[in-house]
C-alpha cells in the first residue's frame, strides 16, 4: 500500500514511526510519504492561505497549491487512489472503514488547517471523514490515527495473527476485562476463574464480561447483532444480575437516607 | 493548565508543538509534560507488560508501573485532577468534552497499547473516552487529539476571539462553504453573492448553506436545535430545493435509461 498525506505540517508525520505504521514501513508493507504542499504556493511569500470572499475571521487555505499537489501525485503515480479529507461533515471513521481503506492500493490524506479551505478543494476527494464532533487545529493527527487504524488490517503488518482479531468490535463487542500479575495488587484480585486452568470456565467467563462491558456501556452494538443461543442465555443472565445490583443499591441509599 | 501524559512512548508527542497546543506552551497558559512511565518498572530488562492470566494473545500492561506514576504525579501535585483513559468503551469525546476538560486545572493521560492493560489500571482513572468505533496500536495520538481539541477552549489560547466562535458545531450546524481567491479555478466560480459586499445577504446565504450542508450530512444535529423563525424558514426552502433537485436527478436518470 501506498500512502501519501499533502500537508503544510510534513514534521508532525514523525510519530508514525513509532507505532504500527512503523513496523510496516520496515517490513515494506507500506510506503508512506508526507508532502508539503507549501512548496507549490507560487507567490514570493510562499503564501498557502487568503482571506475569505463575503469577510470573516481566518484565513482559508487557497485551491492552486493542493490542485497542483495532486496533480503531480497523479503523474507520479497515475492509477486510481482514495482521496481523503478529514472534515467534521465527513463519514464517520470507525473499523468497518479502516477495514474497508485497508484493501486499497493507494490512499491519499489532506490535512486541512482547522481556519478552513477553499471549497473547490472538495473537488479533489473521493471520501471525507470525521473523527468526532469537534474540531482540531489541523488534519495531521486525525490522518494519523486514520492511518494508524488502518494499517493494522492490511495483511502481514501485525506480527500475530490473532492479535486483530481478539480486538474490541472484531466480534462485536467490547472486549473482556483482562488481568496479568501480581495476583492481588493494593488489595484488588485477579478472578479466581481466570486463575482455574479451566479453559472452558474461562471462555465462557470471557465471553459474558464481554456482554457486560457491552450492555452497560455500549448498549447500541447488541441491537445490530446476531447472538447464538449460548450467548443469548449469558446476555439473560447479565442483565439480571444487573438489575439485581441497580436494586440493591437503591436498597442501600434509601437505607442510609433513613439512617 | 497543566497537562500530563503517561506512555511509553513520550517522543510521539513532538507534534504537539506545531499545534495548538504549541502556542498554548509558548505563552505559558498550558504546561505540558510527557511521562515515560517504564522509568517505574523495577526488573532490569525493564518489563512493563506481562502474559494475560487465562490464556491469550498479546501482552497486558502491568498494574505497578502506572500506579506508581501516579503515586508520584499525586505527590508533586496534589490538587484535584481529571485522569483520563482512552478505551473504546469511554464516552464519546466530542466539542461538549473538550469544553468541559477546558475548565480543569489539570489533566492526566494514561496512554494504554492496543494489546490491553490490567483491568485494575481503570481504578486509576475518572473519566475513560473514546474518539470512536476502531483500535489504533496506542493511546498517545488519540490523547493528542483530545488536547488538541481542549486547548482551544482553554482561556487566552486561540489568537483571534472569533475563531472558535465560527467553527463547526459551535452554532450547532456544520460550516458554510468557504472562498477565497481566485474567483475562478480550473472553471470553478465563487458564488456571486460572496462577492456582492451586501453583508445582510452574505450573512443570509452562510446561514443557508450551513442549514444545506447540516440537513444532507448530519440531520441528527438539527433534531435536538432551537432554530428562530428566520432559520426555520430558510430550512424549509433548503427541503423544498433538495427535494427538486433529487426528484430532477431521478428523472434525468430515467430518460437517459428509456433512450
Amino acid at each position: 500500500m501506498k500512502i501519501d498525506v499533502l500537508t503544510l505540517f510534513p514534521d508532525m508525520f514523525a510519530p508514525m514511526t513509532q507505532s504500527m505504521i512503523g513496523k510496516a514501513l520496515d517490513k515494506g508493507t507500506v510506503e508512506f510519504n508526507a508532502v508539503d504542499f507549501r512548496q507549490y504556493s507560487h507567490d514570493k511569500h510562499n503564501h498557502v492561505d487568503d482571506t475569505p470572499y463575503g469577510g470573516g475571521a481566518g484565513m482559508l487555505l487557497k485551491p492552486e497549491p493542493l490542485f497542483e499537489a495532486m496533480d503531480d501525485l497523479n503523474a507520479q503515480t497515475p492509477g486510481p487512489k482514495r482521496v481523503i479529507l478529514l472534515d467534521p461533515a465527513g463519514r464517520k471513521f470507525d473499523h468497518v472503514a479502516a477495514k474497508e481503506l485497508a484493501q486499497e492500493e493507494h490512499l491519499v490524506f489532506i490535512c486541512g488547517h482547522y481556519e478552513g479551505y477553499d471549497e473547490r478543494i472538495r473537488s479533489l476527494v473521493t471520501d471525507e471523514f470525521s473523527l468526532g464532533d469537534f474540531v482540531l487545529t489541523g488534519g495531521e493527527l486525525p490522518a494519523m490515527m486514520m492511518i494508524d487504524a488502518t494499517v493494522r488490517f492490511v495483511p502481514g503488518v501485525l506480527g500475530n495473527a490473532e492479535s486483530a482479531a481478539t480486538d474490541s468490535f472484531e466480534n462485536g463487542l467490547l472486549n473482556y476485562p483482562e488481568y496479568t500479575r501480581p495476583a492481588t495488587y493494593r488489595g484488588m484480585d485477579v478472578p479466581a476463574v481466570l486463575q482455574s486452568g479451566n479453559h472452558q470456565l474461562i471462555a465462557k467467563w470471557r465471553l459474558k464480561e464481554s456482554l457486560r462491558r457491552t450492555y452497560q456501556r455500549r448498549p447500541d452494538l447488541l441491537e445490530s447483532m446476531d447472538l447464538d443461543k449460548d450467548a443469548q442465555k449469558l446476555l439473560r443472565e447479565v442483565k439480571t444480575e444487573e438489575h439485581t445490583k441497580a436494586l440493591e443499591a437503591k436498597l442501600a441509599a434509601k437505607s442510609s437516607e433513613n439512617d
